[in-house]
């Protein structure tokens, strides 16, 4: 298996992504061939200071690096010869399996759509990110990619959440719910609710709508939402941690006795920090797309890339996209099996 | 002054709403009124719980409850006499100046609209919440009432929040943000992307996007959203602080040593609590109706009750109604002004 990653792309790049790399490709031996896509000399340097370079890897130079900052559309135009843009035309070649990058959000979903196109019958794409809670990981879409979703495209993000769910999380029977206002079936927005009427029709196990409230009460396997929903919720969530966090520390350090408190309990403080860091849960996956696309965080550590790496790998081995054109087509079956029979003959006039 | 309370609405009616306003009636003068409306029976046997009866405090009989998972548009209509309406409806009258209920709020933000009608000049009313951050607290509107709001109705929130932070928050000059998926201006969907336009044609001091990473970093005064994002990012919020207490509370306990040290930082512990904790930033309130209504948090302790009471109280005593009403007729002043001006004589065929 051969895995294109942007070595440019991310806060801490190209020595977080080489480094992730080597470790990945020290790891795990069915990685024949890791791409490390950018700027060859920094790529090279990065490398250099991690011993002897691990076969698999090999450097393809990219003179260009689309930066955070950089609008979407305009950077993925003008900067043919970035590292995100190569690496991803690796995937088109056919000469990598999977894309991995920890750059732009907004370019990277952007590039793999122009460049890679829908997968057979998925009319939009949709970033899956999985999510904590202290039961279970669930899978929550979109988290970025279509900002005003159909109905239907809430219908197709859920199957294809549902197989993340199945085949990546071995979850045998996933619970699919709707995000909304309230979890009667009566509340939402149009859009929200006409998604729930649909998803009733389907084969999926459809558990109705969940809230905010539910996010991490293990309810659902799989959340659906619109990417403006998705991620207000996901940053909300990151804001909100990092709050209670600052929180904690401004009145641990308020007397001497909560200090020596705080360093009693430091493995504790430590092992939630690891539990509530995104860096644990990897990467997103953009769904939905002709080949594999791994959205790793803007901040990852070589931790994360590694984890990164790993999610493409299991992608790429459980041959998902097949099974996304084969549920999907089964969709639009379903979907003509519920249209109201036409009238053998028309009512005459 | 005179407030209306709904006393069986909430997690913990008739006892902490009874409590609460006891508590308010004793430490607020101004207070010449405080109806408590509800079940006569339940609602005296509390009060003779808290020894002394207040002068101020008088029960209004109601005999129905609108319940948490009643449907609102029917609770309302077919629960003539409930405690919840009842309230309202003594406002209406002119017997109240406010009204608080801990009570369903899609029954409360219902009856309010239909019974005391908008503000002259307020399209829709919108649900203010107060948020805290490490620095200042802000004020986060529609946190439920609009669910498809037009862009418009965003300006007039953020009017109406701005008022909000100036006369009761005391911040001589409200930063009024759009709440979206970047900072960027570019970054958003189309409700948002044209409130943002709308905004920088207003005399209001906008500063643009925020987004999720930004909802406790001290960005702005007023954040305004729709109504699904506003209720889906506040119980995400709330979500993620109960996660984050959950798995301390784990990790707390895994080892004596942690245990210890927990013990001893317990009082950096039970200030985080407050700090997160709804309670202590009593109650909602509905903006652009004619009338004065609180809406405090479901499982509101008589604390927060009190706490509401008072909230109700300074929006009554700064005539705040009067601010709005003066200021949307600005709004629609200036947004006169700004039209493009027709020309003086058509141009010929």
């Amino acid at each position: 298996m051969n895995i294109a990653i942007d070595a440019m792309g991310g806060d801490h790049a190209p020595q977080n992504i080489v480094a992730g790399a080597v470790a990945a490709a020290r790891s795990n031996s069915s990685l024949s061939r890791l791409y490390l896509v950018g700027d060859q000399a920094r790529v090279e340097a990065e490398l250099n200071a991690h011993g002897s370079r691990p076969d698999s890897i090999e450097v393809v130079h990219a003179t260009e690096v689309i930066e955070m900052h950089d609008a979407p559309v305009q950077a993925v135009r003008r900067k043919k010869d970035s590292s995100m843009t190569r690496a991803i035309d690796l995937v088109k070649q056919g000469a990598a399996d999977a894309v991995v990058s920890a750059g732009n959000t907004g370019a990277l979903l952007t590039a793999c759509q122009l460049k890679l196109r829908n997968l057979a019958g998925v009319d939009r794409p949709g970033l899956a990110v999985l999510m904590p809670t202290p039961k279970n990981d669930y899978v929550l879409l979109d988290g970025g990619a279509n900002l005003e979703p159909r109905p239907a495209h809430l219908v197709q993000y859920a199957v294809m959440g549902s197989l993340y769910a199945r085949h990546i999380l071995g979850y045998p029977n996933p619970r699919v719910a709707v995000f909304s206002i309230g979890t009667e079936d009566m509340k939402g927005n149009e859009l929200t609710l006409e998604a729930h009427r649909l998803l009733k029709t389907t084969n999926l196990n459809f558990v109705g709508n969940i809230d905010g409230h539910d996010l991490f009460a293990n309810s659902a396997d799989v959340i659906v939402t619109d990417a403006f929903v998705g991620n207000a919720v996901l940053k909300a969530c990151e804001s909100t941690a990092r709050l209670v966090s600052t929180w904690l520390k401004q009145e641990m350090r308020r007397n001497p006795l909560r200090m020596l408190g705080g360093l009693l309990a430091l493995g504790a403080f430590r092992a939630l920090k690891r539990k509530a860091d995104p860096d644990e849960y990897g990467g997103a996956v953009l769904l939905g797309i002709n080949g594999t696309c791994i959205k790793a965080h803007g901040a990852s550590s070589a931790h994360a890339i590694k984890h990164a790496i790993r999610i493409a790998t299991e992608f790429v081995e459980t041959q998902f996209n097949e099974h996304i054109i084969e549920e999907i087509q089964q969709l639009h079956d379903n979907a003509q099996d519920h249209q109201p029979p036409k009238p053998a003959v028309e009512a005459s006039a």
